[in-house]
């Protein structure tokens, strides 16, 4: 990933790095020492994992390059903490995370403490150096990352649990009354440029700017509905193989799904386990925790498609811009990650457009025309990634709100149900 | 997919039958009852399998709809030789079409006669019908494929048993001396225009014809020859992870590849297993039997990538028309099943056009802009599998010539190697 | 194995076997190539492997160390059809059986026949040789065992497919009327002896002949019935845990079992699938095809239990005598391979002796106290099985008559049930 | 299980009931809360689950039967510490016992607290009970068995940590010089009495006492070393399938086995993970952590045989008794958990008698002639797990003293490391 490393002053940067690390600290805080160890499947890791594991990066990619005489907190790290960077050494196996007792919660707490320590006093004496600069963005990018795996792999954990825990209390507010009505927004196509332009923070991945030739398309101006996603399921959307890909359906049939992950069956309804416990379905909230399959199969039964990352790009470039879009649901005040309904009476076109639920485009995760893997170890970042992953475009509720662009390129495997995944249709 | 018949008269009809029945027959006939039944991975069928299948779709598609007193061979049969239509109604399950000793391959050839004489029969009658024109059409490509699946089933089958079993002799031609020199040929992309034009039989998967924007690219002038891959090889290929994909990797280290499927190291040197035998490695050989993550991790050690669809499609558009290409090794006429080097003293831009080996592209295998899965049964044929796997073009030599053309859309996942695929490289 | 060989003269030697020979040659006879091919499952090797794995016992064992100038029918075979003997080299991988279409049908019959010869030289020349007949015995009845072998795993293969293919036909006689009253004959324990005698061909794991302490005991006079069976799965039998060992209902729940192997409900009754196809199922023959888990949960649900194998053995000594029984249904005679019901006017104090079905006992297999494992590769018959396997007794209507005796242990791990496995009670 | 509760008085039961109580806390006492949480295999638990399932057996089989008003501390735990009664109802999935972050460490030391002082209540209220007396001394003993392997699974989590993390600190001490000498001890064998007789707490499997047949046997004086161990190894011990059951070498292939489990190659020599960290090899020490395979294979080199179980207890009960032995390692009072060298100069004739290691039997866990399963829940304590295990005998450094007796049956199945399982040689 590259980062364009702004003339910003020192104490910019400092507090930047607070911000993000004190978050992640946050973010644990209502955990217990027991929720930190569990790695509840393969995919997802233990939160003490995600915090030593982001600090590991600060330590490998900057502490040991920028500061000969660094004695690594301890060296064993090097390896526990590694999550697949081949060219900087052995990684312990990823599946087996939850494995390890030790360091204890308290001890990684040190470990973090120790390093944020060491890089203050490196930012004050090099914070000058582009080179350092731009390591750091992507390090701080790199853990806001790992804040939404956190909420992502607890949630997964808690939900194996029987006993349904609560991760954080909200106040039940009820959605209000009607549905926002949905609509066609219409684009015309052409020649589109897209991908991340000179200034600001992106992800290799997200290069190169690049032009790219789209047919006229409509975009829905909101995500769909759980209640619309239950009109898919009561027309036997999880039995007909008609709507599904062959190897969606093979997924489907083998894990025996009947409904989104998270979703229960409570008598006559339908309850859903989320970050503040089990709580009953809300009709008006768009449906989450889906996988890219069930995304396409919803779109086949409705006769309509997903998008393409470009459409998703170009409509979110006309109506928001290039910045960060306001969310409904925000993630740093919100006392839970939760997504939002679309407002009713949205001025624009597109009325809901970005950071509640990740949106699966159909797009095949793949390197732009002209895309470079950068050199050394932060090659590793994207590149090695681009097979048989699908593209999403947003952000969640669950993302850091600074995180979110329109040219941000997020990407899981199509049966991944476990993030904050839902649908937007397109025509 | 879908088919435009030509005015042609039925004796034509009847005889482009005769001609592709007769040479899945043919296909079979050096091969004896006991190499007929065995199915030695999930993903290949018994020979007598795919006589049957090719057999029930004419029943299935054509006899069933067209003749309404029609009355199936064996009716059980419906289920065993139904690959994956659902729609059809139930299948035997795919990876247990080793476990079925009857019907014996005479019983087989006896279901083949049957239905022939009934097709001839209601061709005879009703082949000016525009519809049955179509699925014929339709058929006889589906069987062309599963000539091609015939030869790398029994490949694979036979290349498990140690006494090496030749399915075909064929004379020792050494290659003769000097390689052809790779050139690379330019192309300057814009919009272009790919996709299957109107006239033609072609599969709905190359459907609609549409524009696309291609950046400027160089396509080799040849395939990667054995000699070349051994170069990778020898330079650490198999054991750098920087040159793969991270699900490459991983399948690599599973699989413990060590060079391409079918190779054996033997003494000082390499050898391959064939169709006919085993046979001392042929340096200028196109390079077969990799996987895209082999093509890919090579294209990335040499400094280059593989080609997009478009850029292939383009490329072959340009040099050679949207006719089939005279192949160097050619299916009916060969006495082998034989990647071919290429040619030295070629007159063409592209010294070796297609026709020997399937290339790998970079493309994963998506619908076209606009593409609409046709209704019914016929309607699983290809959309369906649109996920995770990516393209390749050209053709092999076990492919049928008439079966090759410019705009046709070969699909296998990344880890497929028992395909006669190979690499050509782009930058 | 150990084998007293009697002073018989050289004819009856060829003759015997001569006899063995054609027997196994008679039994596969029936069987199209194809069927001879398949491997249904790891546990179950093709009739063609069975076929040339008893003739490279007599090349291996014999020929090969009593002609020194032997030249083997082909190399490779030494391989290819050892079954497990670490000491005379590399085995092609058991669950691989299935993978090869060579040495086809025809060439595993020359190689029957290319062994035979040289074998009938061999005892013409040397048949005075004592080695040379123990080894002769032992190669004689391994064949025997292999007949067996045959027809289970015939019978698994064919059970495979849907169109439940005849391996031989059988005219249907109804069995009679009423059902041969149960009782319970008395035994009054003590030391006994057990384990064979000097004189006759037995194994290794027959021996030595030694005491035992028995407690009194009885057992029932027949195998249990169909019928019987029958009312234990209207029980509840297979949902309810508490008659089951804990290793058991695993395997019951994760496979599924509702009824023994080759049963299907069909409408209002069950079917059951047979070497003469799927026929109704008879309510008075012994019940066949169930493993020790469900003899055992079948004994423990009726308020009994499975007989030690020394009450087996002494029973059967008493009643019968240490020669074979006169089996109802014979293996030579008779046309079908299917357990026969109990005579209701049987003069013997056990009404139904052995012969129909194995009978599973309460004993797992382990050495008699004394036994010494014979050296060499004749070694590895029988001690190395002696691991979470389970004792049967008696032999079945699949056994050749001439290879049955009281002595004769028997052993499956417990979850096996596609050997002609029944139960008799004991308590 | 069965108990005869003798005529003790009341405050003798409370004193009993605590002093056990707390050992299995003060064996959690070194364990931080992220050490009590995790599973590292299927076969283990984690440390938080024992301390839970010990308590809820109390609840359920004690609190619930006789304090009819009795309300559970929390309903869920009926189904989340189930281990594997089906008479009680449901079970949270065994292998997923390490998803469980909740109830914390501290939840379960209230909940110990909570059914500590209800029985506490109910034992001065009820303590003359006669079936509460049996129960509470089965669930003792239940506890008893839940600590040793509260020190097994903890031990196998620690291994997983490549930073061995140290349980309890041990101070060194080197064995001393030279080996005691191994002595056979010779026994007449004859009818024998064997099982637990009518006085004192014993489990079911260990009745009734009956009479068994033993032929002449010698028993080693103590066990075999790891430095006797290391020459098996150094003869090719794991490379020679001669000496393996065809199971076990299958395993020791699969899993790959080089040595005892817990043994690290190191350099020139072997260290091995101790509860006391990772520690050089003693090579006096009695070698530990090996599976009944290994014993069988390491017994069959040696030219000798494993004991049978009837041999064992014979043999202890006339050397020592049928009172618990005086171990070398006692576990209340030792600093560690370490099998300890034999005594030099031993009086009695087995210089070694039990209480270091696990003796493996060649004996599979079978029923006593007679043995009848108890009714109820209590009857899933043994008799279910009598199939496919070995019967060890004498107990280990790792046994509550008061918990070892020379008729006591513990059984795991052949392939199991983890135990502290050691070989005596018989012959």
């Amino acid at each position: 990933m590259i980062s364009h490393a702004e003339s910003v002053d020192i104490s910019h940067l400092v507090r930047r790095y607070q911000t993000v690390r004190h978050q992640t600290e946050a973010l644990c805080e209502p955990l217990c020492a027991e929720d930190q160890v569990i790695q509840s499947m393969p995919d997802a890791s233990p939160a003490r994992w995600h915090r030593a594991h982001t600090t590991w990066f600060f330590e490998t990619f900057i502490l040991r390059k920028f500061r000969p005489d660094y004695r690594p907190v301890n060296s064993a790290f090097e390896v526990l903490f590694n999550s697949y960077y081949n060219s900087v050494g052995e990684q312990f196996p990823r599946h087996q995370r939850g494995l390890l007792s030790r360091p204890t919660v308290e001890e990684v707490g040190h470990y973090r403490q120790s390093v944020d320590e060491q890089m203050m006093e490196l930012l004050e004496q090099a914070g000058d150096d582009q080179e350092l600069r731009s390591l750091l963005e992507v390090g701080l990018n790199h853990e806001q990352q790992h804040q939404e795996l956190i909420l992502t792999d607890i949630k997964h954990m808690l939900s194996c649990n029987p006993l349904f825990p609560v991760y954080r209390d909200r106040s039940v507010e009820k959605s209000a009354g009607e549905p926002a009505a949905q609509r066609w927004v219409q684009f015309d196509g052409g020649i589109v440029e897209m991908g991340a332009s000179a200034d600001g923070f992106r992800f290799d991945n997200e290069l190169p700017r690049h032009r790219r030739l789209l047919e006229p398309f409509h975009l829905s101006s909101r995500l769909v509905t759980n209640s619309e996603y239950l009109e898919f399921m009561r027309d036997g959307g999880y039995e007909r193989p008609e709507f599904w890909l062959s190897l969606g359906w093979s997924v489907c049939q083998q894990e025996s799904w009947k409904a989104p992950l998270y979703w229960q069956s409570q008598g006559d309804g339908w309850s859903q386990f989320t970050l503040s416990g089990l709580r009953p379905l809300e009709p008006l909230e768009p449906v989450c925790h889906v996988s890219f399959f069930e995304a396409d199969a919803f779109a086949r039964w409705a006769g309509y498609r997903l998008p393409l990352e470009g459409e998703w790009e170009t409509a979110v470039a006309a109506h928001v811009g290039d910045c960060p879009a306001t969310r409904t649901g925000n993630f740093v005040e919100s006392e839970a990650f939760h997504p939002q309904p679309a407002q009713r009476d949205s001025q624009s076109h597109l009325q809901q457009t970005y950071g509640d639920v990740w949106e699966w485009t159909a797009s095949p995760y793949v390197a732009y025309p002209g895309y470079v893997t950068p050199p050394g170890a932060i090659g590793e970042y994207n590149g090695k990634f681009m097979c048989n992953q699908y593209v999403l475009r947003g952000g969640s509720c669950a993302t850091p709100g600074s995180h979110i662009r329109g040219t941000y390129r997020n990407f899981f495997p199509p049966e991944a149900r476990w993030q904050f995944s839902g649908i937007r249709l397109a025509k």
